[in-house]
Parts: structure tokens; C-alpha cells; sequence
């Protein structure tokens, strides 16, 4: 989190809602990097209109992102975040953007994930991996 | 847009939103293909917060994305788009996402967009483009 200040008519980076925020970032770079597949497929949020564009795929709606990670193997998941930046707007939007390494891997990867808070609970509603050409 | 439908406590594709960001979408991609640099500029929010992950940059910040744009050649800008989708959230928050070809690239595009309602303008806060490997 950089400078708070409130831009006209939105808040940016509420503490309370970055903390919760981070917190699910937090969950789900550790559900990704195990391979706990049950908890990410919980913090996706569960409708058509979810996208997820992976380094080598393309996945709309849910029931698409749920059978690519049922069938993905486990193996070389470990990724070191290099630079990571959350910004918070209003009380129920955020979005999530890192750079990261892999070993064996030269190229830097990045994810952008747009977080909603839902019924309550912080889902991604859209995700967008890759690795800069 | 595919159906609306309200999900608990979060108001899914109210139209006049819907409406609302597929014109700036529209207007972004005009400016981009045309490479209408002030547009651009203008559809970016001007802040430090603001990111950009390119095909072959990471931007941080309202003025490294200025900057980059400033010094990009015009040539070849134009793609078709295969997919789109666009989601809004509430009345100030929305998603667009898009899978594209580009004459002379054999793989696919895709571009992440996160929108947000900042002073009463819809602004893009974070971008991510890439080529599918």
C-alpha cells in the first residue's frame, strides 16, 4: 500500500478494506503455490461472467476455471512475488497486480486479479496471468 | 452482457452501467487502434496507483504509462476482436476482458481492463495485455 487520499467521490484504500483485501491475496497466492484446489475454486467467484486468461489458456465462466484446476498437475507451482501493488476502491473493489519469478523460468510473469466483495466474502472476478514477451 | 441477475448484496450488469463502460470501452479501443494518445491518456486514471502490464512492458504508475505511450510508434495498432465481455459491479466498478488477433501474429490476444467511476468519469485503473504462449 502506497498514499492513501480520497480521490472525488471514492475511497481509495480504505485501511480496514485493504487489510481484508490483502488477506484473501494472501490465501490465494498460498492455495496457488500448494495446489489446494477446493480453496481456490472458493475464492473465485462462482458465476458465468468470471474469466480467468492464463499463460496458456483461456477460460470463461466458472465451471471452465474449476475443470482446467481439477485436472492442472501439482508439480513446479512455487513462485517468488516481486513487486506486488493492492488498491482498494470503495469498500467493495480492489484489484490485485504482481510480478513474480519461477525457477527455470526466464521470463517475468505477471497477474492481475479484480477482487469483488460478494454476499460478503472477497471473490476474484476476473484474472489475467502471463509472461512478458 | 449474458444474463442479469442480482447476486446477493451485489447488483450484476444494471444496464445503464453496462451501457456506460461499453461506451468507454468502445472509446478506449478507438483510441488505441487510431492511437489517439490524449484519448488514452485521458481514459487511464491519473494516479500512482495505476498499472499497466503490456506484451512486453510493466508500467507502475499514471506516468510511466504516459510516458510509454508518448514514445510507442503508431504502426499496426489495429486487431479484431474475437471476445468480449463485459461485467459491472454496483453502479461505479466493472471488468472488460477481451481475446483479439492482430494481422502477422499468429497467437491470441487477450486484454484485462478494470474500470472504475472515479469524479464521475470511468476511468481504466489497472490493464493487462498479453499474447496466449
Amino acid at each position: 500500500m502506497t498514499t492513501n487520499f480520497v480521490s472525488p467521490t471514492m475511497l481509495i484504500n480504505d485501511p480496514a478494506t485493504y487489510d481484508a483485501v490483502s488477506a484473501a491475496f494472501d490465501a490465494y497466492e498460498t492455495a496457488l503455490t500448494t495446489n489446494d484446489v477446493a480453496m481456490l475454486d472458493t475464492l473465485f467467484w462462482n458465476s458465468p461472467h468470471t474469466l480467468r486468461y492464463g499463460a496458456t489458456e483461456n477460460l470463461h465462466g466458472y465451471d471452465e476455471i474449476r475443470a482446467f484446476r481439477a485436472q492442472r498437475p501439482g508439480g513446479n507451482l512455487m513462485r517468488t512475488i516481486v513487486d506486488r501493488s493492492i488498491t482498494t476502491f470503495g469498500y467493495d473493489y480492489a484489484v490485485a497486480n504482481i510480478t513474480f519469478t519461477r525457477a527455470g523460468e526466464a521470463r517475468i510473469g505477471r497477474q492481475t486479479q479484480t477482487w469483488v466483495k460478494i454476499g460478503g466474502d472477497w471473490r476474484v472476478v476476473a484474472a489475467h496471468v502471463s509472461w512478458m514477451a
